[in-house]
């Protein structure tokens, strides 16, 4: 299984388009002008990587809530550099893996983006990888150094480097000293507004006309007694789905599945 | 045995209904509204993987009070499912397994029911499979940190899968930053009031008459001094056993053993 | 020694007669009303197990301090069974083996309780089967997990399985949710008043004369100033022999004895 | 090594007179009427297990401060009672074993012991068996679990075993829940008074004369303002071998020497 | 790759000159009188190791702010000694190495140097070396006391070794008693005051004019409110390359990004 | 390495001279009477040794402050008893060992030093054997183990052993339980006034005449307020070569370097 995940890095000198593709499956929603500010600043650090005379490494972290989109913004930056190596580095590509497995796997990674001139790796959930877990706290500190030394690792000479880190743990990742390794960060947000739901809920079709949004919106109100929502888009279009399920009376449904997940984040 | 474990996964390709009646050996009584309401959210589930264009992938967090009837409402919903692919996980099958054995097998049960189009896996008693013991706290990090990846990988293209989590101990899988994980949750009740217990009592037909029904709970008012009961229906249902055991004086008995088991929750 | 020891399991289908008898090796005497009822309840465990047809499965935990005669009474009770398999399971015969061969050796008594239609498992000295210490708090993880799963774990079709297990640290097994796992508990005393040290001391015929038992406890009552005594019956009787080696003036040397055995309690 | 440690217990098989010898190479002197009891207690001890219809198995804890002299009086004990199979098991003949390495060394020496009809097995400084030290705490618990279960493993029928234990850390051993398994204790003391050392000091001819003997003590009393002396037996001797050295004016030497190991006790 | 890694030693007789360039890819600014104290120094290590008769070994700890130029600094003494044998270890080179294999690599550069007449090993970055984490905290003990040992260990007769450490964890290498270990230290500052600045800027012609140069540093001042910068030589060089990589109104965008860089410090 | 590690100890029946000089490389300066009480002492322990009819085995921890000159005494003392077996043990021989290793190689040299009929060996720097470090506290509990045997273990019939312990850290071997198994300790002092500073000056030529001594010692009280020094031998002698390497204005450098060593200890 281990040899088998190396054998998949090798193959990858050029894009995984697919994967890139799965990241981002429900596409990215312009629901704020925020969105458009973190893919500016995505593009600008490619920009550098890309022409700088002597920027040869550039690494950011891009942390937020859970579901705000962290990964798929990434695999936007990603997608849209058209650099001729790029790769999302996943704990869900080393299930079973032993530290030691984890961290060659890393290590070939890198050393393939290496070879190649302009590079990416997206390090995806950077807690998963480290095995974090808050009881004790434990995690792998093998696999923390290794990141560690990765990140600060100057490309040969002639290659260039951009790595971009995601994270919903930015402050473990702060007392771990790992955040203040990376060079910039990118904060993404979660939908914070009625009017950025509004947004979402527009251009995904979640009712057939303005009144029913208005409705549902309102209900939302009525039940929560606030315009904050603070829920994640990954879990706003999960709730989209739901509601539609069951055909009957989509904007109460959603103004409720809305409303629990609101609560959920208290509890 | 390990090699072994992983050769009874592979032939499941399909159902194991017999593991799913095993875990309902006692039915599923409807001694109250909620049960069928659990049951209907399930339902509710297992449609939404059924037809959704986009939800691919859901996880569901079943969790009560030890003795609830969590496994049997898992099997339940699995069973009334109908989808090819269900596979109900253990740690009965891993007694002995090293963690690495344990994440190999659960890997496997995942990547078997990536195979099927629409799947149910019931991952029962993560306390047990994650090994934790409130002492320390110790528990297994690594096989958390598969679950953890393992509940959040969507299935290949075209694939569903729905995830049935079973604990007693939901406060720990928070802590544990594992409950969050689960898209949704079920919460399954104890008896709590006399009236769902008669309801019980008459559907097993524990006594020959009425008269010794309100006998029987009279006395137990009288000994607990109260109507609440809050004892899982699985102990319940070993108590109306033993009372019977013995032949005589069934009722008396019986509100003996409640008694008891209402103490027990106590100390 | 491992392999001769899964081995020796092996013949065991059948009961091990000569463990059963080593256990209770100075019999079971029937110092107070106590005795006989903890055996009666043994044997409705027994009953209930042989005759419901739903219980397949019933596990109970007898706890007291130490040497107050667990075992053999688990051991008795077994007995009395008349069942086709009894395994007395025990740390003794498991001296360095490793967390792992501890398991397969407790995983393999299970399997073969499996394979009659009625068993017993006297699962002993619980806390040392998990090599509990009270400094850090140490314990084999593993091995509790393990016994946590099998205690639960339903016999195939058929079968039917009483497990007794035995401590005397209930207080710690009920800190690692060990305890409440055990479906019920028989409580063993200690020797607990002059009365019914005299039953045993005449049952054992200590002294030649009751006058002799007269003066022994009257001047351990003169010692210890109460008529409390608070020691179990293994240091009762292994006290008695110890006073009768010398052969004189047993009467005063037994009351020293029982004097420092209590006063060992307190220290 | 190991495996030659092994054979080494082999031809064990009847008394290693050689390792009694070393253990006491300075003689027992009878520097107080305790030593005496001591012995006799011991001998006591020899006798129940040698006569008694029911005690197969007893052990004897034998605590005392640093160099009192334990492993002496054990090995002296176990001299005297001409059993055939006598054993000292110590840390010395385990330099470099593994923590499994010394349980099967254990277990072998018990399993020796269980073919002779009378056995007597010294298991000296458990403290150093168990690799305890105060910082952490650390222990070998695996070896001090091994322990616990062979103190109480009853020798086959017709074998009988007496198990004398030393430490001078009786309260560890304690708070290790192994003190209470041992069936009884015997405490050996320090070197306590002037009267004790004029005794020890007159036996090994120290001086030439009492007037140097009657000086010296006057020294030490004048230098330390006290009767009490609290140094092991070990030291005192070691202390008149160095002061007899130098050869000249030995009485003020030893004097010194004695206050200093008074001192060394209270820093 | 360990084998490799241990390949690559050996042929290090000699000066691996590329390694030294790459560490101090942006050359050596003297933005401050300070820089040159620190070189002066530095030669005068290499010179008493060079002549005298009797120093044999120094060491020396670099130590200063993350990103103050330590590694190009050790690089830059090690490059002007013109000794025959200079190896600069890193972490970098030892990704995935297990703890005796990083053990291992050491005790051969440093076994290499006592084969040289002249020798410098720069240890680079010991945090990472020991795999330091403050949470916890968590390190190699073994890689830490193999550094211990190493770095007092004295060269064959006619052997010379100037060792090189560098750090950003002072505090954390004293607490580990590492640091009183090293015969000498060198503090590394962050830039700190504007003039320092200043004189870095100018040197690498970030802007056309000193007008501009003036005007960022005034636009930095009037956001910051003071004339302290406290940003290591490293970041301020990055940040000079993202300003000019947009072409417009540099600047301000230094003065924005030097802002940053110090709010960073704070947070 | 290890394998090599145990052949060299083989040909150590013997002397091993030269490891012995390079402990003393700079000699025995008498810059105190202290030192001359040390070796005196030192003398009577190898006497008691050679001479005693029953001394056959004797324990001596030589402490003091890092760099007070433990590890030079330890070997003058050794090589002056012109005993047939001399070995110095250090952690400078076993970096790499595994905790197995290390324990391996100090059982095979105490092994060694039983075959001949007098013989020393010095364990220097214990805290460096058990690899101490302060923040966990951790150590190497197996190596402590060991050493605590071998420490106490009486040499064959006939054979003769004098153990040299040296630490700077003896509150922590106190604390390990380490330093009171030792049968007499010497307290080794640093340089701690200036008449001592000004014999090691002289002894050494450090300047051309008395009047530079003097402005030296003068200046050095100028600049510390005290005529206390407190600083190890070595590090003195490490100064004066710093100091005359630069060759002008030797006296005031001195002065300078020495007062930073004191300051460097207070911080
Ligand atoms: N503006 C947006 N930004 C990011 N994702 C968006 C946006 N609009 C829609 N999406 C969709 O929302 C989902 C975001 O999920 P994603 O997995 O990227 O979140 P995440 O923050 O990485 O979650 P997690 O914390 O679980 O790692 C994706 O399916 C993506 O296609
Ligand atoms: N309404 C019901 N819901 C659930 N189980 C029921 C119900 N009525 C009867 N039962 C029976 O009660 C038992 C419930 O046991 P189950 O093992 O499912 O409980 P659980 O909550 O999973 O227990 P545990 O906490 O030990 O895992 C089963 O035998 C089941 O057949
Ligand atoms: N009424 C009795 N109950 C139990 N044991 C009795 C009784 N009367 C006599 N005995 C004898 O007393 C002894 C009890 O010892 P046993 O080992 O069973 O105690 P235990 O509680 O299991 O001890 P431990 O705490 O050490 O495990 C046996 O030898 C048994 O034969
Ligand atoms: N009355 C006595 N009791 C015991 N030992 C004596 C007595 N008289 C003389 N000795 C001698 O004193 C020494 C006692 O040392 P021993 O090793 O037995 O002490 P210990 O208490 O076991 O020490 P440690 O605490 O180091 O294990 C032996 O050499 C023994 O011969
Ligand atoms: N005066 C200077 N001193 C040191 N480095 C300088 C100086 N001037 C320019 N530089 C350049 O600045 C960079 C300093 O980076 P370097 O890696 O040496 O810092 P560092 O303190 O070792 O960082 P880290 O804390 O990450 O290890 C190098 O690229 C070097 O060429
Ligand atoms: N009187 C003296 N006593 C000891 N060493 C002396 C003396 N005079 C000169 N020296 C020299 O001083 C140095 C003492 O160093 P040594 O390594 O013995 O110190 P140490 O206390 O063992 O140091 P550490 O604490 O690092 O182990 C040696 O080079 C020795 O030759
Ligand atoms: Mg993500
Ligand atoms: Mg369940
Ligand atoms: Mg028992
Ligand atoms: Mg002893
Ligand atoms: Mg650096
Ligand atoms: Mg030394």
């Amino acid at each position: 299984d281990f040899m088998k995940a190396l054998e998949e890095v090798k193959p990858a000198f050029g894009v995984s388009e697919e994967e890139l593709e799965t990241a981002m499956d429900r596409g990215i929603l312009h629901y704020s002008p925020y969105i458009e500010h973190i893919l500016n600043d995505g593009r600008s650090f490619v920009s550098q990587v890309r022409n700088s005379a002597t920027t040869s490494l550039l690494s950011v972290l891009i942390h937020g809530p859970p579901g705000s989109g962290k990964t798929a913004l990434a695999a936007k930056i990603s997608q849209e550099s058209q650099f001729p190596f790029i790769k999302l580095v996943s704990a869900e590509n080393m299930v079973g893996f032993s530290e030691m497995a984890k961290i060659q796997y890393l290590n070939k990674v890198f050393t393939d983006a290496y070879k190649s001139p302009q590079n990416i790796v997206v390090v995806d959930n950077i807690e998963r990888l480290i095995e974090w877990v808050p009881i004790g706290p434990r995690f792998s500190n093998p696999v923390l150094q290794a990141l560690m030394v990765l990140l600060t690792k100057k490309p040969p000479a002639g290659r260039r480097l951009l790595i971009l880190g995601t994270t919903s743990q930015r402050s473990v990742l702060r007392q771990l000293d790992l955040q203040p390794i990376f060079n910039y960060e990118l904060a993404v947000p979660s939908i914070n507004t009625h009017k950025e739901l509004a947004a979402v809920l527009r251009e995904v079709r979640a009712f057939d006309s303005e009144a029913e949004l208005a409705r549902s919106l309102h209900e939302l109100r009525e039940t929560t007694g606030t315009d904050q929502v603070g829920v994640g888009i990954k879990k706003v279009l999960l709730g989209v789905e739901k509601a539609k399920e069951e055909k009957e009376n989509v904007p109460s449904r959603l103004a409720d599945i809305i409303a629990q997940q609101m609560a959920a984040n208290m509890d």
